[in-house]
C-alpha cells in the first residue's frame, strides 16, 4: 500500500481540526497560526515495541497512549495541548490493528483537544513518534529550574501503579482480581495532568512529569535548580490497589523507581499553598506534599525522621 | 549509556541558538516565541535504513540530508526555517557515527539557521525523523491548491540526478569518473530550496518538492488544484552529468521518475512571467519553464508535439 494511501485512510481528516490549523495533514506541510503573547511548547518522544510498550498491547490503547504520554510533557511546562504530527513506523499494513490504533489516538487528542496536523508512515519495526505543540502564555512556562529552598514538593496522583501494571503484564506478579484492571489500566492509560499544569502555572517554581521514575526525575529538577531535597517515603501517596497488591517496601520501591506513572512532581513557595489547594481542588486534580527544598545537591529519602535506604532501578532507555 | 547522556553530548548546545528560542533541549519541552503575523509551517519525515538511505551511506552526509531533505519541504512552502527535532533510533552506541552524524546535521541547520530544540534517543534498527517548523507571513504561504488553467510550470535545478547517483551507488550504473562525484554528491547532498521559495511567495499560484519523482509529486498539485498538466520532457532540465552518462531516453527516465531531486515544481501565471525572472535570478537559482496548467485532471507527457509514453516506476514507500 502506497504511504499516501495509509495516511489518507486512517489520518486525515479525521480528528478534530482546531480553528488556528490553517492546513492540515496533505501538503508539504501543515499550516497553524499561533496565539498572540504565547510561545509554543514544543517535545517529541519515540515509543519502540518491546522497549517502550509489549507486541501484546492492544492497539488503541497504544495510540491513546502515544498521544498521552507526550501531552504529559506539555502538562508539566503549564502548556495547552494544540497541534501534534506522528510519525509512524509498521512492520506491515494490518488494516484492523490501524483501525484500532487511529481510534485510541484520536480519543486521546480530542479530548484534549489536540490536532493531528501531519504523518509519515515507513516500513520497519514498529514504533511511534509523535511531536506535541502546546501553547502558554509566554514567561509562565513551568521550567525545571525555579525551586528554590523552602519550596514544598508535591505529586499529583498516585505513584508506582503503572509499573506493577506493567510487571503483572510480564508475568512477574500475580494480584488479587480487584487490584488488577486498575493497575493494568495505570499502565496502558495514563491520565496527562493538562488541567493541573495549567493550573500551576502562576503558583509552581518547577515542574516535571514523572516518566523514568520519581528517584530520577527529580534529580533533573535538582540540577536544573540548583538545589537538594528531602522526601518523606512515608507521604508518597499510594493506591489502594497498590498497597493491597505488593508489601510496604516493595509498593515504596514502585513508587519510587517505577516509571511511567505521568504524574506532575512540582514545587511550590509556602506563601502559595493556600492558592495551590484552591487551584488544583478547584482542577479537581488529587494532590499531595511529599517533602522540601533544601540545600545541597542531592535527594535525601527519610522515612520517620531515619534514613531510607533504596535498592535502585530505574528506567533507561540506553 | 542513558539517552540523557547521548543527547548531551552529542546534541544540546550545539549549533546555534536562535533568540526566539527561550528553552532548548533539557527540559519537559522546547519554549519557542513565534514571531507576530506568521503562521508556522510543520512538516515530520522519517529515513529508515535500507529503505531511504543504504548501510553506507557516511553519518556526516546522512546528518546533513536528514535536515535538507526536511527544509525541501519548507521551502515549498516559502517558509523561513526556524526549529526542529530529531528522533534518533540506533542500533548501539557508536561515538564515532554520531560525532560525524551530528556534524552533518548541524551543518546543515546552521547554514539555513535551524535550531535543534527537541530530541529523543531509543534503541532500534536506525532511523532518523525530524519534524521541522519555519515561518511564513500569515496568508502567504505557497500551497499545492491554487494552479490555475493556463499557469506556467517550472522547476528549479536539474532532474534525475540524485536517482543515478543512487544507482552507481548501488552498483547498477558505472558513469564516466569525471560525472560520477557529481552524481553522487547531489545524491547525499540536496540543495533545499529556501532561498526560491521565499522568493516564490508572492509570486507562485502553487507548488511542491520533488522527493517521490516528478511524474508521482506534480499529481499532488493537479489534484489539490483540480487540473491537468502538458509537459515537455524536453523542456526538463538536465545536467551534463546525466547527459554524459546514460542515453537520451533514459536520461527522461531518471529526471520523470527518479526521485530525491528536492527541488522545486512550481506554477506562475503569465502576468508575473517578468516578475519571476527577476526575484529568481536574484535569489541566485536556476529555474526552467516545462509545460503548463490545462483543463482536466492529467498529465500529458509531449516530446515534439506527439505524446510520449513512459515507463512508470515511481519511489513508494509502502
Amino acid at each position: 500500500m502506497k504511504e499516501f494511501q495509509l495516511i489518507e485512510q486512517f489520518f486525515r481528516d479525521k480528528g478534530q481540526k482546531r480553528r488556528d490549523v490553517h492546513l492540515g495533514i496533505g501538503d508539504d506541510c501543515a499550516l497553524v497560526q499561533p496565539a498572540e503573547n504565547k510561545s509554543i511548547a514544543i517535545s517529541c518522544d519515540t515509543l519502540v515495541e518491546n522497549i517502550h510498550f509489549l507486541p501484546s498491547m492492544p492497539a488503541h490503547e497504544l495510540g491513546y497512549k502515544s498521544v498521552a504520554v507526550n501531552l504529559s510533557d506539555l502538562a508539566a511546562m503549564g502548556a495547552d495541548p494544540a497541534w501534534m504530527t506522528l510519525a509512524l513506523t509498521l512492520p506491515d499494513v494490518d488494516n484492523d490493528w490501524l483501525q484500532q490504533f487511529s481510534e485510541g489516538l484520536f480519543e486521546a487528542a480530542e479530548y484534549y483537544s489536540v490536532s493531528l496536523i501531519g504523518g509519515d508512515t515507513t516500513r520497519g519495526p514498529r514504533s511511534i513518534n509523535i511531536t506535541i505543540h502546546g501553547q502558554v502564555p509566554t514567561g509562565k512556562a513551568l521550567t525545571r529550574g525555579g525551586a528554590k529552598i523552602g519550596d514544598w514538593i508535591y505529586v499529583t496522583g498516585t505513584l508506582g501503579d503503572s509499573a506493577l501494571g506493567l510487571d503483572i503484564l510480564l508475568g512477574k506478579q500475580d494480584v488479587d482480581p480487584q487490584f488488577k484492571e486498575f493497575l493494568i489500566n495505570r499502565h496502558y492509560h495514563p491520565t496527562p495532568r493538562i488541567l493541573a499544569g495549567q493550573a500551576l502555572r502562576s503558583l509552581a517554581t518547577s515542574a516535571i512529569d514523572l516518566s523514568d521514575g520519581l528517584n530520577s526525575d527529580i534529580a533533573h529538577i535538582l540540577k536544573a535548580s540548583n538545589v537538594g531535597a528531602v522526601i518523606d517515603v512515608n507521604e508518597l501517596p499510594l493506591s489502594t490497589s497498590l498497597v493491597g497488591s505488593v508489601g510496604p517496601e516493595q509498593a515504596i520501591n514502585y513508587a519510587l523507581t517505577g516509571g511511567e506513572d505521568y504524574e506532575l512532581l512540582f514545587t511550590v513557595p509556602e506563601a502559595q499553598r493556600g492558592a495551590l489547594d484552591t487551584a488544583l481542588i478547584h482542577a479537581g486534580v488529587k494532590f499531595v506534599k511529599i517533602g522540601q527544598i533544601c540545600a545541597g545537591d542531592k535527594l535525601r529519602l527519610v522515612s520517620n525522621g531515619e534514613p531510607f535506604e533504596l535498592d535502585l532501578k530505574s528506567f533507561e532507555h540506553f
